[in-house]
């Protein structure tokens, strides 16, 4: 049934400058989708820590909570061939993004934020940034996948050569820490898993990590500790979420020639280089920014292939996204915080 | 305990010219390790269609059959510092060739034929061309390693870029075709094996083949049918063993920018080109020439990781080695054919 | 100015079946840009031997030639925000492929036969495959680039490493061809140039090559030859653009682990391979699909840093096509046959 | 003529712990060579801030200064076919090190500090670390290569892709950067080039950089400079050998996606990373330790056919090495200081 345009759409926005306090539902009118637009109703959302900083983040208007999301086409936009109303579909972060590096022209629009957000009822995309679910993968694992598990496959996959049988030590056990677990043990990773709270490491063993590492939160020198947990090496690559107070120490941990990608900064962004690591290890560091739509479109098909499932925290309905964001914040959680619309 | 040099061993030859008729046992003099040598006493030698075709190759002198092998360390000569009596080694098909692509000065040496052969009770090798055997690895599935497993790792994982759930075609159940599949499996990549013989199809399924594919002999026009059973697309590489009769479909059975690894000849070397498949696809078409001593330590630590076993088609002793030719000969195996050594 | 809509232009059309005798210029209606078109007037187009064979391909309707072409922007429809009418602009053969490997999607549009043709007096075209020229480059350098230059720069600069001082085999001195040598000269390659035609030879020494080589036109054994001009050396890359005669030598003439970049075919598509060569020398054998609209972009952007110029068989007026395909036909040029358009 | 062993040479030793101070020349005794190794006589070496550096670096004995040099073979050990008395040769940084990226093994042996040091009248190398030089190359040609050249070349040619027409910025004039300069014009690069000293910025120019910039030795905020010489665009790739005051700003004026190549540290080693810039640019900061003995080999063939020259300081005897360290610590030079042995 094709709806009547204008519609009319609850939405959740976040005024600039007020925190999540600021957090509130408005009523957003919607037109018909021009030429090479989707007008997609999302089902279900994850959120990301993300969504919480753009409450703070410089732009005009109020910020659009939401970069992921799974849901239905509603209507479709003239010259829109591959997608119908009632496709299920899947929403990329970078609509634009296609393939190869990331340049201003793919990465010109995000998903939340200053981008549309995928917490309203509908919301206008550019078609080329939808793809469709594989037939037997609920919205729930879709919606979970495109900021953090393609951040992890990006630092994972896509970043210089890498084989199977690699040791990655994987710090923390967030969103991206998560899925980059589940994806390594299923490609055939070697996965330490490294936290500050006994329950997390226990939990990461459970999903298949080989070896687990507890670093309490000002520790230092627990570079040799990962070797002795790796036959006495460095290991291959580090999934870098942590920033300023891991930075040094995760070269230190890494083999000459190693990787180490940076996703994230839950210590603070940034950090300083070991100069002896970075040079006499010839070791690469490198800034990995989510992912393309070909890297999503990879993803969903290897974790439909796996029937891996998302580690899921809680689940909360649309009127409850100030209790979501509540939970997002206390940091407690392993894995995913959904939103689901009806 | 020291060995008294010059050792007596007995050792197979195979004199240019005569085929397998001419394979003999004779007793070889060895010398003490010079600088930088080793002295190794093969425990399970592994057999390989090369072994047999060396017999016919120019060349001076006989030819010395055995590329792949594991054992123990007799002795060390001057300057070698990480071997020692007593280790549990394997030999890596190209001594000298460590990292990098080949260059004629890294592939100088080949065990087997006109290099030093490891169907002979104690052989001398470059240092640099062993490797220790992980702890819990034993000898016969070192053994399977050197030549089958790392041209099945070489094309699957070292040509390229690749991703976890990719869509491989594997040509055959031969020693290189069973390797990569039990590879490809462990490493979450969907494996599509075709052969001419049903048996071999249900032992392909049982090792992990997501799907599989009968090809009879002078079949054409079947890229139709792995297309069908990749949902409708190309598959991402194929592991291109047999050659002549195959080559042109397996570009046609593979999507735009995929590669065709060309690691054998089983129906005749060679083959022509597609050529739409080949510039329209985009396509790559790699030469695959066993691989380094890198590539060999990297499948070793994964095999071990894994608890892969090799797939075994006879075992023979040192005094059978004509029956184990024979059996390799005739084609009707799945696996290895080993020949141990008291 | 802006233009009437809708807009009678005339454009030359060639009917399928009838080959190059089918020629007609014809008077189309062309509407006003929809979102993210443009209208583009060309100035200056240039045929490739793709356009001729067009006139043969299967498909729906008339071919309209012209993959190549400069111009102005007449108009720009809706959403385009980086053009404007008046700017100076090239069209990238494939629109919609931005960058990364081809797939479906991106070359779902090719200039020229199916696809819109340059040839005419204004043309629709998706915005995201037009670029801005340089500022100091004139139609016709910019015309000369995106089929023959660009997929020479692909199969020099994209496949692979590639080192400085590397030795290319460039066969032939068609468009590709002339192009392949001109940049690799730029870019510090040593240029090896083989033609059936001393008088190209001397040509191809005055453009920079390093080393020319007589080939006649069934001769076999050359690279032998080539390796005598390589310091005994297999040359590190073949711009391979003769196909079915000279694919297996090609191969012969390069080093262990070098690159075999198929381009084209004028002595017939396809070939053998050698499988020696192809295995043993762990070769690369790499289809080239002209090329990305990032490719195009830095090639831009070198063509005008160094000054480059392309190499112009001749010139023709709009209403002269016949005869400069007639020009192509006849085989015996070197570089590109342009048209210019008022 | 056959020397007669052992062989009594005068050679330079920097004791540890003592400084430039402690520099003193001692008589050697050499023997003759053993299984794979060479005697080679040291003709012409090159300093590099290094050898002050490892004066002071923890060991045992006294440190053996010269990592670069070229001569001639006094006499070959055994199993040495490719070298004969007379060859003039160059010797590699790291001896071992073969192809591909570096690992613990290829680089247990570095040429000057710990391992054998060029400053000598004759040295006893392994093999495999020389390599013979062009035929019209000479001896200082070659001594100023193996280290400043070979990182210039790594950091350029050898991370990543790259392509002809790249913009790259190169911080200061030092040995490193002035080969990176050089190679840089040869390869079709736009390079960039900044020093604190106006001088140096005209000499840059001279050696053919298309834009330099004066950055002040406490200037920040350069990155804006460097983006209005590239056209508003960030560069491609960063030639980073300052390290503390420059790696964040470094990271700012690079591209999406681009490269920071970290070789040294003349403002200090490491430096803090800038988050924004690694993240959202994606950037690479990858650390380059000199480079194999292949690298040096295509860097040789390159400087070979391009004529190029090394960038001279000043030369000195092989009684003056005090003299030479003094000039290499004024920080004054452009260009190498060399050292003649007669």
């Amino acid at each position: 049934m094709t709806p009547h345009f204008p519609l009319t759409v609850n939405a959740w926005e976040l005024p600039r400058g007020l925190g999540l306090a600021g957090l509130r539902q408005v009523a957003r009118e919607v037109h018909a989708p021009g030429r090479g637009e989707v007008l997609l109703r999302p089902r279900v959302a994850a959120l990301n820590a993300r969504d919480a900083w753009m409450a703070d983040a410089p732009g005009e208007g109020a910020a659009q909570p939401g970069s992921d999301g799974a849901g239905e086409v509603l209507a479709v936009g003239e010259g829109v061939s591959t997608l119908r109303p009632g496709d299920r579909v899947l929403a990329s972060f970078f609509p634009h993004w296609q393939d190869g590096p990331p340049n201003p022209t793919a990465t010109r629009l995000a998903l939340g934020g200053r981008g549309p957000g995928l917490l309203a009822q509908a919301v206008l995309l550019p078609a080329e940034g939808l793809l469709h679910l594989p037939e037997d993968m609920d919205f729930e694992t879709a919606a979970s996948l495109p900021t953090a598990g393609v951040t992890a496959w990006h630092a994972l996959f896509e970043v210089g050569p890498w084989r199977p049988g690699e040791a990655v030590l994987i710090l923390g056990t967030g969103g991206v820490a998560t899925w980059a677990l589940q994806l390594a043990v299923a490609a055939g990773l070697r996965a330490i898993v490294s936290s500050s709270r006994p329950e997390r490491l226990a939990q990461a063993q459970a999903l298949g990590a080989a070896a687990t590492l507890r670093i309490g939160r000002d520790e230092a020198g627990w570079a040799a500790k990962v070797r002795e947990l790796n036959g006495g090496q460095g290991v291959d690559r580090v999934i870098e979420t942590s920033g300023q107070a891991t930075l040094a120490e995760s070269m230190r941990a890494t083999r000459p020639a190693g990787t180490v990608a940076v996703v994230g900064g839950t210590s603070g962004w940034g950090g300083a280089v070991d100069a002896d690591a970075l040079i006499d290890g010839a070791l690469r560091l490198q800034g990995v920014l989510v992912g393309s739509r070909r890297m999503l479109a990879d993803l969903l098909r290897f974790v439909q292939q796996r029937g891996l499932r998302p580690t899921i925290a809680a689940r909360y309905g649309f009127a409850e996204l100030p209790q979501a964001f509540a939970t997002l914040a206390a940091g407690e959680r392993l894995g995913k915080v959904l939103v689901t619309l009806d």
